[in-house]
């Protein structure tokens, strides 16, 4: 056994819950108790929704603004950093950042020595263009404990380009805080449209993806819940999680599986047969 | 209703069939027939799978060289010119082509006025690597009857860049002659990865997707038929077939039903929120 294929062995957790809006003290309180019961089951990397300790469906720019903060350094942060210190945890969070007068649909990444950096949605969905701004910075890649991850929120699940960054940039593990809404059409005797392009994106990717949902109905929009571990051959490891009920989801990774896993068989590799070159076209505004 | 709302419908067929690798003057033969049926039931453009002409699995590069054909000039591409001439419609067929000494693993696209152009597989799975060359002809857009169309065949759909070039590039449909073999670990209880990667390309890209496969086993290779037509909510019109049989696919498909489906609500369109500018590091080669 050489060395890149020693085990990178890690428990990781999806949190499914309902986030209220207006009640920010209480859905942190909230996500820090799955947190805890999250380590208690063993888990090192705990995922949670999208905007979990706001709630999503504003009624005014001036209500997201009230309740974004920076990161870091806003309480929701401040209190998940203490969390992962005390836990020894990474926690990936979805929360509305506040930076100057500009708000972003941000996920948090606070690992057990501290804040490690910020995702910020890049495709944002309908109303939320009324609030944030689309993110830029990219599709940042972390390290832990000799495994890669990368984040997605919600929406950016629908651009495969967002997979392609995280796998090109080294990533294993793609952690997805959501909030995912119904897709038009839904046929009742398949998987939803997100977890089947949660599917077909670990697989095309060799990635594993945790992606974390909400659940409930806010101020009239009602949300999937769901939430599904799905490994790097693109079948679930844990759920889908149901659609109406709070509940943590966990899988134990291999961050190594994935990198083996890129490999189909001797002569094809889902990152390696890329033809770049063939490619720019998808860099072109579409034809009309 | 504007000029862009009429409706451009079509009734496309999709051949599910099994070539026999050797048997090439009965592989067309019974090409021209299903063709000839698809027509008799309405169909205006009809795919056939990948390889229909010639089978798949190849002892030799000298056993690929003689089932190969010039495209257009060969003897299949000729009978399937006079075919869709006599019929008034569109053929998609898998072929080996020859080019001087080179093979690719080709599509004709031939229409009812004579050849309209042919795709070249741009992502070659395993040892189809010893026989063709990879594809140098793009993504090309075809047009019939104010419509568009791609190809895209059997692994090239394992390339999200693929449909969008094609949805980039105009086309509302992609054409898709494949022979899909099996994914490692695939349960029981969920569609076949191929068939879950074309509801996924559908719906993130706003195209129709028609997919005809081959069944049978050929000297120890099974395949999945399957075969499928998706809609461009991605949820499939016709289809999956069965397993093992031959059989035709039916769908009644209208254009623009593609174009107003690339808007998921009055904020978000599937193309236009693409960010590319954000994109520039998927055309980059994988991190080691």
């Amino acid at each position: 056994m050489t060395a890149n294929q020693t085990p990178i062995s890690l428990r990781i957790a999806c949190v499914q819950m309902e986030p209220r809006v207006g009640q920010k003290v209480d859905n942190l309180r909230r996500s820090l108790e799955y947190i805890e019961a999250a380590a208690a089951a063993g888990a090192r990397l705990v995922v949670l929704p999208e905007l979990c300790n706001t709630g999503y469906v504003f009624n005014s720019r001036e209500e997201a603004f009230e309740a974004a903060e920076p990161v870091p350094g806003g309480p929701s942060c401040e209190a998940w950093i203490r969390t992962a210190a005390k836990l020894g945890l990474v926690i990936v969070a979805g929360v509305s950042e506040r930076v100057g007068d500009r708000l972003y649909n941000s996920a948090a990444v606070i690992g057990p020595d501290g804040y490690l950096g910020t995702y910020r949605k890049n495709h944002l969905w309908d109303a939320e263009q009324l609030f944030f701004e689309p993110g830029d910075l990219g599709v940042p890649v972390f390290e832990f404990e000799g495994g890669r991850f990368a984040c997605a929120i919600c929406y950016d699940m629908w651009f495969s380009e967002i997979y392609r960054m995280a796998a090109v940039g080294g990533a294993e593990l793609l952690c997805v805080p959501t909030n995912w809404v119904p897709m038009r059409h839904q046929p009742s005797d398949l998987p939803t449209m997100a977890n089947l392009l949660a599917m077909g994106g670990a697989h095309t990717n060799a990635l594993f993806v945790a992606a974390a949902d909400r659940i409930g109905i806010e101020r009239g929009q009602p949300f999937l819940g769901r939430s599904l571990i799905v490994g790097p051959d693109g079948w679930p490891l844990a759920g889908p999680a149901s659609p109406d009920r709070e509940e943590m989801l966990l899988a134990e990774i291999d961050f190594n599986t994935a990198r083996q896993l890129r490999a189909l068989n001797a002569n094809n590799h889902v990152l390696n047969d890329r033809r770049p070159q063939v490619y720019a076209q998808v860099l072109q505004p579409p034809l009309a």
